[in-house]
């Protein structure tokens, strides 16, 4: 078969799979592949161009992120593709399918002082689930089936869970384009080889021993990491904790909306002490999803040393977070959790008895009076129908939201992005899907928490954490579901380094940025060790002294600086508003003003729960 | 050892080895690389922070490729690293020592959830020279001696040549930062090894060899690649050419002023019919140095296909550009100039006799009349004592030089880039470090040529020809030379890649950017076959709206916007004043007008060496 051929049926062996959306990077080795997507009818008016490659992955990044679904990214020959790599490792850690196709120099021209050349195979090495070689020269039948079903097999495992990126490398000679006349079509017999999702179920003796387990353990706590929304899994959850009294602990980039989840440890748990800290202490800990946030939280959890750490995932490598990982439950967490929501009577009777009553120790945290638990407590009716930690954590979530409200309603603050940033999740719009930037942006979130019952969806690149393409994952999503509101909350850094993000001719009418611009690396005042260095300014904070009022002229965004509160407040309605079109609100702050705040935060809150 | 002073030794093992310029980056796994070397009396008040890692690395490059020496790069742990993969992968290509110290965390959170936790191990793969675990516990006396000792190992590996990039990654527990009060010094008896770098000779029976294959071959060429000035090698060379009256032909990223070399082969090659290629074909071809910029010269050569290829490089791997490489000479090439420059009369005459006559298609070439070659030739009193190609390559040249001159000097030219570049290139400053983008900035430089005797040296990134980087590396330059003249030449799409190259807070006054904006990838309009194509506009042009206006207000740069000859003609003078501090003078031309002129450019030459 002709190269060229093989090389179109490419992009039909992409549409027979069902993948819609498709980022290029401009580029001559990589002609071929572009011809063969924009000729494509699944893909006519839909392909995207995105010159900067760093920003096009993390694009492709934020419209898997959006839909669940596999992206493909084409780039040329050369260094294109090592612009991927940050997106590449991201997605591979926040288990999104992409497909990158690297347009390459056939093997005979590698390393043969031609440009644009370096060496392409494996370009990802342990941050792509897998790596393809297409072949050359299809012009013999095994090559054309091998070419179609490397495809396959390179789509089936980028979408194979835990998903994550596959590169296929596609080797490209001259002529790269039809002779004039030539018509190119596409081949609607290519090989397609489908893969089927399955979901695993534990075997009855499996329910059983985790049942006799879990009615055993009489501190039983879920902690949920980082996953997308779920509504399933939010169902089966919110029966297994009601059923079982179980607290479920949830930062906010855990989408568990539904679920009466504690997500104010941030805010209690740096500062209680050791023997209030007993009292939520958990004996068997059961975990899903990915990474926290909250690093007050995994100390927490790792210093507590549970007897049990379940965790429930299908499938992939398991982390051992908090090193007390005991068991691994290889099914769908929602699976779990329905099926061990009830207490059966048999089970129950069998170990005899009521459930298990109040210990001492949490006695006192609810009639002790030296604790922010007990000085809320109430001595509840339903008290012996419960386990302690049904109590303890819900108690001191409580308390932590009581004494969020209070201290962001203190008058006299100074403007600070703290309080801002408070003000700012207060006004976010219904089914907002709200990214948060690493690295100032997801903490202050974690912290402050997201307003009730307005449906708003987190997404985060906790993957690796990198600032690198917050912009452009946001833009990826903006890109993936225009009629929804997408709301990025960044910092300065973060937002300049991937200014290209913008770098395109795609509307983005639903975009807002929210840009808390304190002039530097402002995390390195906030956080214990850089700001007592007399290197603090020059080599951590690293100030910079850009705005976002030139790139937003560059860029045609709406641009609406603040630098009080007032201003604040009264830009965020017209900011929010559908009409706006996409829009950077720039909120000005000082960074030692910022970093005298929060100081004032971390006392009162430890202050509060000491 | 207390680990944070093994780290600090790092900075002084770098100290010793002469390292004398570090890049940083921002962040906390980082921070005891950071105080480290900003501590240090060696490095005080040297140390720049760059905070996108890709620009960091680039600049980095830029100044390596400025001093020859290495530079050294610390960055944080996570993705950042993997923002350094294109400049690493360039250097790699380009024989640039660079030292990478990627900050980790230690192996046993590898994969365990944390943030910024990527798998740095081995994290350039193939574009590394090598790549170093730094030991996480030095608390052993083995481990500090294991430490120390690969560090020296990694610098004296970046050095030895080739030279080349090399990872350390340093694994760091906390704590990151000195006790209040603990005064951290360096040790002085830290391990140093140096490696002296030495040079091959040739043994006398082998110069003999050569000599006898030299003699035998009347048709030599030498065809130099890309190559930093190298003052020695000129005068060898030049030397060599003139004793064994053999053509040197260079691109214009060869710096070998002084040499009387050949340079117009872009212009005469392309168009000149085959009886004609024959008369400049050799059966010798001697090469030396890295990539050609010139593809009708490679195509030349594959086509010529010499009976024998020689190539002159005293290690490493070898490419076989043209496809007739016969042997490898492992020394440096001007030792091997040296040694062959003069026809020795004891050799010359156990062959028995004169110089190889003018054989019968030189004569033809130089009485001819249907030839450029041809039409321009003098039987010249010394051609008895020449050789063919000695009299057609620089005929051909001084033709395509004369073309040139007459081509440009056409009256009624619309505004296009390509005569902007002439205008351009004969402006520039004395002793001027040029810095020619990729990609059509390199090649309207290849093709035009630079005014002689100005002591200008090129760079260019061709070890990978990516776009990625171009500011970044002049900006590295004018960095590390203050008191020269940089001057980048560059398109928009290059230019606005890599914005990110201005954001820091280092004064380059000596640094003027010349932008050529035509609003897309012009180079698509310029080249068979996206040209050709409905999808040009949107997919491979890939218009793009941005100035560099408000890039120059963001960055305090001097902008100078014009769109025409006069303007520009104005413009120049003032722009190059050593007064006018950093500067970018933005082009304006459009992108059919240039597509158009250069295709009368292609049409002109191909008739005039018809």
């Amino acid at each position: 078969m002709n190269s060229l051929q093989a090389v179109f049926n490419i992009a039909e062996i992409c549409a027979q799979h069902g993948i819609t959306d498709v980022i290029l990077s401009p580029g001559s080795r990589s002609a071929p592949l572009t011809l063969a997507f924009a000729r494509h009818p699944a893909y006519r008016g839909k392909l995207r161009v995105v010159p900067d490659e760093r920003a096009a992955a993390f694009i492709g990044l934020g419209i898997a992120q959006a839909t669940r679904r596999p992206v493909a990214l084409v780039c040329t020959s050369g260094t294109a593709g090592l612009n991927y790599a940050p997106a590449v490792a991201e997605a591979y850690f926040q288990q999104l399918p992409l497909l990158v196709l690297t347009a390459d120099r056939p093997p005979e021209w590698i390393d043969q002082l031609d440009g644009q050349t370096i060496r392409q195979r494996d370009l990802y090495g342990a941050h792509a689930k897998g790596t393809f070689d297409f072949p050359a020269d299809t012009s013999h039948a095994d090559a054309k089936w091998h070419g179609e079903r490397l495809l396959n097999e390179a789509i089936n495992l980028a979408q194979a869970f835990p998903a994550g990126p596959v590169q296929v490398n596609v080797p490209l000679r001259e002529p790269f384009y039809p002779k004039p006349g030539e018509e190119m079509g596409y081949e609607q017999q290519v090989k397609i080889m489908h893969e089927d999702q399955t979901n695993a179920t534990l075997p009855p003796a499996e329910i059983l021993t985790l049942r006799q387990l879990l009615r055993q353990a009489s501190r039983v706590l879920v902690v949920a990491g980082q996953q997308p929304s779920n509504p399933g899994l939010t169902a089966a959850l919110h029966e297994f904790a009601a059923a079982r009294q179980v607290p479920v602990v949830a930062d906010v980039i855990t989408n568990l909306e539904g679920v009466a989840a504690l997500r104010k440890q941030d805010v209690f748990l740096a500062g209680l002490p050791k023997e209030q800290k007993d009292a939520l202490r958990p004996d068997l800990l059961i975990t899903f999803g990915q990474s926290l946030i909250s690093k007050s939280l995994k100390l927490f959890l790792r210093d507590a040393a549970p007897a049990q750490h379940w965790h429930i995932q299908p499938a992939g490598p398991v982390a051992d977070t908090f090193r007390s990982l005991t068991r691994i439950i290889r099914v769908q967490p929602a699976a779990f959790f329905q099926q061990l929501a009830v207490f059966e009577t048999k089970d129950y009777n069998r170990s005899g008895g009521s459930n298990p009553s109040l210990s001492e120790s949490v006695q006192k945290v609810i009639v002790g009076s030296n604790s922010i638990l007990s000085a809320k407590a109430e001595t509840g009716s339903n008290a012996s129908a419960t386990t302690e930690l049904a109590i303890t954590w819900p108690r001191a979530d409580a308390a932590a939201t009581q004494f969020l409200t209070n201290f962001f309603a203190a008058k006299g603050q100074p403007f600070n992005e703290f309080t801002a940033f408070y003000q700012t999740l207060a006004a976010l719009p219904d089914a907002t899907a709200l990214h948060l930037a690493n690295s100032m942006a997801v903490r202050y979130a974690n912290i402050i928490g997201l307003p009730a019952g307005q449906q708003i969806e987190v997404f985060a690149n906790r993957g690796t954490s990198g600032i690198d393409g917050c912009n452009s994952t946001a833009v990826g999503a903006a890109l993936a579901q225009p009629e929804r509101p997408v709301v990025l909350l960044t910092g300065d850094v973060a937002f300049f380094y991937d200014r290209n993000a913008f770098w395109h001719n795609y509307p983005t009418p639903n975009l807002r940025v929210v840009l808390f611009n304190n002039h530097g690396g402002g995390i390195f005042r906030l956080i214990d060790g850089p700001r007592q260095q007399p290197e603090l300014d020059e080599f951590f904070e690293t100030t910079q002294a850009l705005t976002a009022e030139n790139l937003c002229r560059d860029f045609q965004l709406r641009y609406l600086p603040v630098a009080s509160f007032a201003e604040l407040e009264a830009a965020l309605p017209v900011f929010f508003a559908a009409e706006s079109g996409a829009a950077v609100l720039e909120v000005f702050t000082d960074s030692k003003t910022n970093a005298a705040f929060f100081e004032d935060y971390r006392k009162a809150a430890k202050a509060a729960f000491a």
